[in-house]
């Protein structure tokens, strides 16, 4: 058939097989959309199972992914479709390219934020009020975001840190703590004598209930040109290491004074010569 | 028909495909560019509402987007038209590359500058006024910038910090913050006597209206050779830390010289011998 | 033949090559896939023939990587299929390369943590309750996962350490450890007698079965301003090496005291001047 | 028509668009080039508006960067002539691409060093004779140029900085400057009587031009074993701090001299004790 | 020929070339494969021709080497012949492309450690027994493999040093070393008697058959305020330099004792002054 | 025409445009290469035009630059040659590709070390005999090569250093230098007349030669527990400074020894305690 | 002509420019091959001729450049042949990129190794038996090879240093070196007497041929505390510096005992204070 001396057959199979091809895409794009959106969900809901804290950010994740997806498959589908009219779509492509890097060169930093932000809270290597040491902040954590994580330090600072410099933790609430008191004897006192009476006083701790594990003298740490250093150690609940050791202190000084233990002074010989 | 030997269908058959793509092309592209704009203006406001401070600054950073976005879309426009006319494009790209590439190298710090300073702007880490610590620079925040923070440092330097450098952020005004002394005694000295005197001290404090939680004597901090160390600690208003530090230190000190508690001098035992 | 105006031996030689390939396609997916799995299943098995303990992590593995190996050949599979329906997949190529450069952004570190992980259990570089120093942390492993390895310190902190800044690790549970005494004496002791006496000493700790080479008095190790340094070394069980050291200590100190052996106390001559 | 056995329609056909073709593109070259640079002119102005001090410096920018854009735009047109005419421009591409490299290798720093340079110029960061720290030189800025900056140390050293390397910028010329003196006394000074002299030499200052804020004895900054140090603290007229810091330091060595306040002499105890 | 309306002809002329590519593509692989198993063979064989020690060490990378390029050369036929048959194979070049990264990223740190290790055994830097220092660890070598490294400090640990982290190796096992004893005199000694004494020690040291070249007294290697430091130098077998420098010592001091050569006490002038 | 049965018209037409292409190319690059050359060669001189030493170095570089350039545009030619004749040079381009990648690897150092000699030389920021500090090395500079830059320590040590660690220059032989000398008195000595002492000397050197700014004493630069330190400086003559500092320091000495000014030793103040 | 229903003169025009293709490949690479490595060799020799030691390992260098080069020759050839047949090559093409990716990856330090010591040995920065300090690692070369540069230490390790990390060269080995002498004085020496004692014994060594700049007495090179530091300095011949600074350190210190010039021995004033 011709209709305006065009022919319609031949204007028909060029036509047919276009408008197939894009029908064909944007079924498949009907059925790929929401079984990629279900298997984000899926993952996450899998990787969150074993934690149970923060629902809320789960859902902020979520959506942010699903919403990336859906972008990219949407851009997708329009530039197919135009392709099958045999639009040249290179140009687009890189268009689309430089507007891309441009984003990722902004976002690469993000992106390292929330994947590390993602791992601390799932493996909850940090929980809001941990006293944690970590990429050279040192303090309390008041708030683990997805792109920032702030940590209270003892003197009030609050610190901004970007997860992705988080490297490492070093947790310190996380089981019982260790109480360690160094006390220093001159070279002329009584060693076994002084061994004595930190093992009394280790046993007077004994019964404190803030111990987990009781305080022990364990010997003599280290001889030196001044002093015997002698080490007394003791696992405490966490916490309440630090006011643990400050009571051993101030009992060992106590009984030393009691017991003519005399603390360290430097010790000189003197050899005394007369001026040229 | 032919007109001057050359067949009119042919021509026209050659030429209304690449005029309807041109005009598809047009049609795509008004559609598109305003939606876009669209886009990244809702997207900034949504990022930007829990923000009271920096409209301005928003709409300097809304107008750059949007400038970049019509740049590159009518660059790609162009260069699909050329296309659509069957002009190999490959070279034009190549140079468009080059051109990109330029910039890119020189531009990636600059957006490296613009995303950070976006972030720390949005989630407030830094405002007008804190005193802050970071990428090695100390001070009161002077002016934050999209690519530069103005720092002035407490000896009057006006320091100028890329963006970029801001790996993390220490705010030192956020909240109360710690007045801490520590205050050595000699061995020699009563050690419940000096510890009763920093109660005591302690107490005057507590209805100090700058302290938040009254200062309280700890305990023995440390024993060394020299000195046995007791702390003091509080938690007072921002910025007043230590104006309340030098006067808890000046009310010490004139509170051991009453009491004749003595400051931890260097003691020595001397051996003297005679010379050889 | 004609149907509808159709050379329907025109289309049948157009359809049936593009049938024939995609049930070429389907059949070699059917082929390629189990073989594959196979292959990452063996080779997994493979390297962990030598290692005893984690099959439970093997097992995550090995689900992990054919997990991924499905993914891809199934994603490959369909786009093929498009392809060879005569669809121009670029653009999914291009939309895919997106999806998949933000994923390799986000899991490049994931990657490595799980590589290095792999090595270090399949080495057997470290077990749980080794006493380790890696990354800059020391303590006793508690966990070895795929991506993070839980160290807990002496002090109490729990250490999370992320696999991929485990560069080095320095193992102290293999094997006998080192017990090193240093100890001084001072110029005008008899450094023959000082010597009999470390050796003595180390007689009687011959017989100790916590030494698996018997600690020796092996002689001058430094001469310095105000001491001569002797040292006493030997091989102990793994993990008593300290309390060894602070017996040995202890028992040099009493003997010396016992024999008078002077402490290398600071000596100093002193030139008398009267004031000008 | 055919000519020499050539059909001259059919060489027609062929030879009609490409000159069509190429009259486009000289076309669009003549339209795009004066654009582009004017654009390019543009960018600088309004970039240059808050600046007042180097016009000819940004006429160098201006010129080195038209330039570029030109030599880029007759490159991409040769090109395109050369496809147009049916040459396969691959190699020709490949060619390009290898010199490009090869420059860019070397441009790079180049580029970095003309990008930071243009925003230090541009924000002022630095301006000649300002006494600036950066990159880890110190001194008084003696040139900025667009790719190194040359800063006179004060010992003489004429310093060249790449400005690649200018990271932060402390600026030491930027406002009024502190000045501070940290004087110590002895123990058995009167505290109270040492800062009432120190109130009184602050007065004194008070008149003195040079000082914007007075100087003020805020208190006792510190206490250790041999001294409890009090601190002076003032804002001065930029470039004056030192001299005034020395002036206060010599009248508060007078005044304390004129009433015996003793410097803080290290102090020490000595127990003599009989050679054994 | 026609056979059921398909022209034979045709059809024999379409599937022939293609038949006939497949079969040069099958011999190809089959002459390609074995002619590169055989250069790696070689290559290996005459990089291990100077190295005697580790045949079973080169019989394991062989194995790596002729595997992995098996894998490919199979993977490049399939793709061939896939593509022989004209189907298109640009997915499963991006499949292989996305799998193949993903290894690379996995894999990177293996190469190099694989590289390293190859040449610190190709060049005998190491070998089984050596006392070594590298990468931060010293100690001697236990185990040389090719992706770790085994190093047993002196204290008992064992180290595994990723062969990447070799850097430069400092190999302390390879000839004589030196042994070398600094010495200090006081300023009231004698220096000419203390250098004889010296020169007489070395002398009775030369026939010792430790030493490779006889301790020499090469002088006066430094005057401070204390001491006047003299050296004594010699090489001795390698592994004996501690030994030989502690006999020395002792030999001097016992030397110095006897001639009353006095130790570099440290020496102050004191000027008394009565308090004021 | 047909000749031995091909139709010689099909050939013509066929062989033509080849041959065609073939001139164009050739004459492209007779028109290209002069051109080209002379760019670089103007490029060069009107860099070099500000500087008046290194010819023969410009020599050197152009030469290198034109050869480099010749052979890039030579295998260009080749290939566009072989492109017209119809042979595929993707395989060619490929090879040539790995050939770059590998020159590249090994060059990118050297073209670094010739992009930054190249400024180093024609800013004039390094000259021969200048002292100079640069890339950790320091002293007089001996030669400046393309690639390398030879400097001769103080202590006759020759350093080479690739110019490419050169980051940043301290030229130490541009313009005066500063002579600085700080001198301590002790606390009991008279300020005043210390300081009149220093004006006197200082005045004594106004006439010399050697200063170019006449050292003045300056004041009171610091307090310390043991002296008051007081400073003199100058502006000298480059390379007498340090000169000028020994002649000052002498002369203060022997001033300050006639006058009876103490230097500043020592000082404690010691409180005897009987044994208890 | 038709030869079993083909046509012949089809079949002829389709097969005869291939083989025309393919035998202007092969006498392509006839000539290209040879010429190749002509270039390569002229370069080399060039670049060697300054150089008078290693001919041998030019050899070695040599061999390995051809050989790669013919490789990549004949595998460029190879594949240009297949392509010629009309066999798609982009696998074959792929499959060469992973192989060669792969050795990039191992080769990549091997390559700077090489380069590096390329220049090493052209520059004749390090020769056989010089004595340098390069790369962190200190002494006496004793092999210069194309990877690894072996260096003796003086206590005899032998350090294996791969070429790439060797940034910088201090050569110790060119020319003569300094002998400097530092000796302090007491502050109640004569300083002029001190003075012309050293410039006596400096002209006691004058006539000594070790020393090619006689040894000075340059002056007051420091006054601190307890000194007036003297220093002597000098030019001796290469390697002979430490001795001759022995030499010098001995004879002052004979001449100043001589002349009863004092040591700066450490000096306080001590101000006696009663208990309290």
């Amino acid at each position: 058939m011709e209709i305006f001396g065009f022919d319609l057959t031949e204007i028909l199979s060029a036509v047919l097989p276009v408008i197939g091809k894009m029908i064909l895409l944007v079924v498949a794009y009907l059925i790929i959309v929401p079984i990629g959106k279900k298997v984000i969900e899926k993952t996450l809901q899998n990787a969150a199972k074993g934690q149970k804290s923060s629902p809320g950010r789960m859902k902020t994740l979520e959506k942010l992914l699903t919403n990336v997806f859906s972008y990219v498959m949407m851009f997708v589908l329009i530039v197919m479709l135009f392709s099958a009219l045999g639009v040249d779509i290179g140009p687009l492509l890189a268009g689309a390219g430089v507007v891309g890097l441009a984003i990722a060169f902004g976002a690469q930093g993000l992106v390292s934020d929330i994947v590390t932000g993602f791992f601390v809270i799932l493996e909850r290597q940090i929980e809001i009020d941990d006293y944690v040491t970590t990429a050279g902040y040192d303090g309390v954590v008041e708030e683990i975001g997805l792109r920032t994580t702030k940590i209270r330090s003892f003197d009030g600072t609050l610190n901004f840190v970007p997860n992705r410099y988080i490297e490492g933790v070093a947790n310190h609430s996380r089981g019982n703590m260790r109480a360690l008191v160094d006390i220093g004897i001159s070279h002329y006192d009584n060693l076994d004598e002084a061994l004595a009476i930190l093992k009394k006083i280790c046993g007077e701790f004994e019964n404190d209930e803030r111990f987990k594990e009781g305080p022990d003298a364990i010997g003599v740490q280290a001889i030196d040109t001044s002093q015997i250093v002698l080490r007394v150690v003791g696992q405490t609940e966490n916490g309440l290491q630090w006011e643990c050791e400050r009571d051993i202190r101030k009992r060992i000084k106590e009984a030393f004074n009691e017991k003519n233990v005399d603390m360290p002074l430097t010790q000189h010989v003197v050899l005394q010569k007369a001026t040229e």
